[in-house]
């Protein structure tokens, strides 16, 4: 659940304001409240600046939520601010889609701009 | 029925303008006119200001609406009103789709924009 | 097919913009070239001023142009023209999607908006 | 709503046991009790002898039911006896799925197997 | 929730072994263990003998469970049960498919036979 | 393949500015090239001016092309081309998408605005 | 639309009992009553014995129905029996689904078993 | 991982041959040769004999295989067996499909029959 | 393309008769007479005797067929023959679904049955 | 992999600003890191100035890529840089879908607009 472990690779067309979309449906972590485990879908959506996550990094800094108790809200908004700080992407969205609990789901929805933007 | 039953949670995230969309796919209530049980899917969107709505008592909250007679615009123009209330969030809108009657189904659309947003 | 079939009931917020979309999929009528029966749904979509249509005499009026014979083009106007002179909504926007004839499938969309909005 | 409206032509290959299917996916009929409109999709499925169903004839006399008044039951056993009286087929099974009334749909099968089959 | 409240008519084809397929998709009842709501959807499939079951007692039937608690496994049963004395079918399939729980759904299927079927 | 077989009918709405949408998914042709033969959608959607365009002429309009070799580009422009002389609409956007060839599909989509739109 | 069209290749495989099936979704004839072009999709799906049909010439036979007037069943069963006549295959079933006319679609099913089967 | 987790409740129509589905759409556990998480959907059908199993306590048995690392075809087995042990069904049948791995997915099919059905 | 490849792991339930399905979508491989490459879906059903594929391996193999010019009848029969030497199943059945070509698609079904089953 | 080989044709309507799209679903190439293949659906979407990309060019330009290594961004980048040197489109997007690996999928888009467009 570290920052640290995504590494990155050269945006080799940092001319170009192109799109990456990453969806990772297997994310899981724990509800801090009830113990259970949560699932959800990520898909973030980014245009890079000089870097480009590096996706086994990725994968395995998503993974170490697994066993992790944190809230929906919460979770969201700090994969995206790790990613905006080891990218520092033009433009980031990220879009977490959570499965049913008490049948009722939720999806959170976070954006950053690059302020030069 | 009341909108003492929502309970909140601060945002911890207040300063970023991001979305939460809850899905509550088993909202009943009563036809007033008919007696008849009326089903529909509700989808509630909003940008958090201060407060976040905790999930439970939203739950508990939509299945007091079970044994209501209350009409279609009537309810969802309610549950804004009582969301609103008790978030003051910075925007928020709620689609109600409702089951077919007369094989003619309805859906009700509402929106709430603070107003120094 | 007479207008005077839509019954109203007054809006309970007019102050507020929101949105009624009814679907109606069960719209039938003749061609008026073949005496063939014609087959479509109806979709409404209206942001209400003072009043809403009330939906068993929306079903009675759309069910009397079961025996009609009437052209796509004419008959999605002229609900809308009904619909618009009963209601007087802010909005109001009318699909019509019919079932393929001669392996074609026509679809017709009329909208209005009150001259004041 | 009279078989004689049922018009055949010969089947040119009597000596193979095959099968056609026809859907009839905008059969309307009159509910008897409540003067409502009932919607169909009907699936004839046949294994013909020495004739066929014309389809033009099959779907004028589907359509001399739109202003009858006759239950799902009956309408369903009553197609299934005209189109065996004027057929003969060695087999036939009808598949009448009713639209929602009430929030409940209603699907009829009949089957006929010639006697001598 | 009294089998009284089912009423049938005659079945006007009982010579002809055929099917009739009933689709309720806003069952609902509650859990006797947590006092929340459960929902599902039923699939009643039978061969009538002499009766079949009227429509609107159906569903008022369906209806009388919305506030008693009741498990998956015992409505499914009691709800056959119920329609098997008082029509008497050949016979009859229930499938009830209720809403996922705690991230797992449930169906349940039950048959009946008539003994000398 | 010649525009003279379009024939129209005149608008009975011309001061309103609404859409007409004609789906045609039996369209085929031939490739110049290779002598096979093309199938493809056709979607034409537009805003009629004083006159609309009758769908039976325009079924064998579209079939006069059955045997004739031409080019996706070409067909899709000239077909845009023939029903804006006939029809001199306000607005017509025409979408035409060819089943895949060697593995590869394409889509040609044209527009024509009226100049005083 | 001659069967001398059809190639075959050596089934290498001869002494395995398995299945090849090719769907051909544009299949188009002309109906003889009316002149108006028929769609189709073809199913055959035979176990070969000594032959299989070869791909290309199979497309161009099919192809050679463009132009003429056939009815939906005569295309299907005259399909079938020049497949069977050129390949000799243990067992070939043909299904044509026709796309809709006049409301109502239509699938023939035709199958042969080697006598020897 | 053990199956003293699952509790049971007495099958109240233990004379009637019936089907329960259970299916568990988020099941995980971890590859022991590679470390990763593996993801799965269970779906158990059984009927029952004398007891049925609770779906809280099933809900936490399968939750205790999160961080275990266990094959496919070994986990698919054993859980059957555990839930043959605590149950003794007349019939049991469980289906894990697992989500692809190196672009190949892998689903696991077993079946229980008890001795003296 | 050889089998020597395929590497297998001991089945640890020999004594139960279940059934393993792997579904490989991206499989390719090149026409011997166009030269131009083939796609297909294959899917692997069966039931292990003392043996099972190892899933790294089969993947290796069936990526070794990127490059080899090999018909569709013929890649079917030997993979099954490759798997079914090395595994000597119990049964097993390979289907392959490959992509349109000409506006024709083609699948192919081999089964193998353990003479002593 | 070189744009020599993609071929040309004069647009021959290159006074209207219309919209090809190309839908490449069979598009594989090799992961440089790993050596495995990836697999991607390849959408081609352009507004053609004086020249438009013949098909089969296109085609054998796509395939030249299959046995090469080669990033997801890369090729992207790389398929737009060359059909823009050769085309010199008005607009032209690219968007490529590549298959999970990990449990993870990847989507890449670029866009390009003629500097004096």
């Amino acid at each position: 659940m570290s920052r640290e472990m995504l590494e990155t690779f050269d945006n080799e067309f940092p001319e170009r304001d192109y799109e990456i979309e990453i969806i990772a449906p297997e994310f899981t972590s724990v509800c801090p409240k009830t113990g259970q485990p949560d699932f959800g879908v990520l898909r973030i959506v980014y245009t890079p600046a000089a870097k480009c996550v590096e996706l086994k990094s990725l994968k395995l800094y998503l993974q170490s939520f697994r066993n992790q108790g944190i809230f929906y809200e919460n979770v969201t908004n700090r994969i995206l601010d790790d990613l905006v700080a080891v990218l520092s992407p033009r433009r980031m969205k990220l879009v977490a889609e959570f499965s049913p609990r008490g049948g009722i789901s939720t999806n959170v929805t976070c954006t950053h701009v690059a302020s030069h933007d």
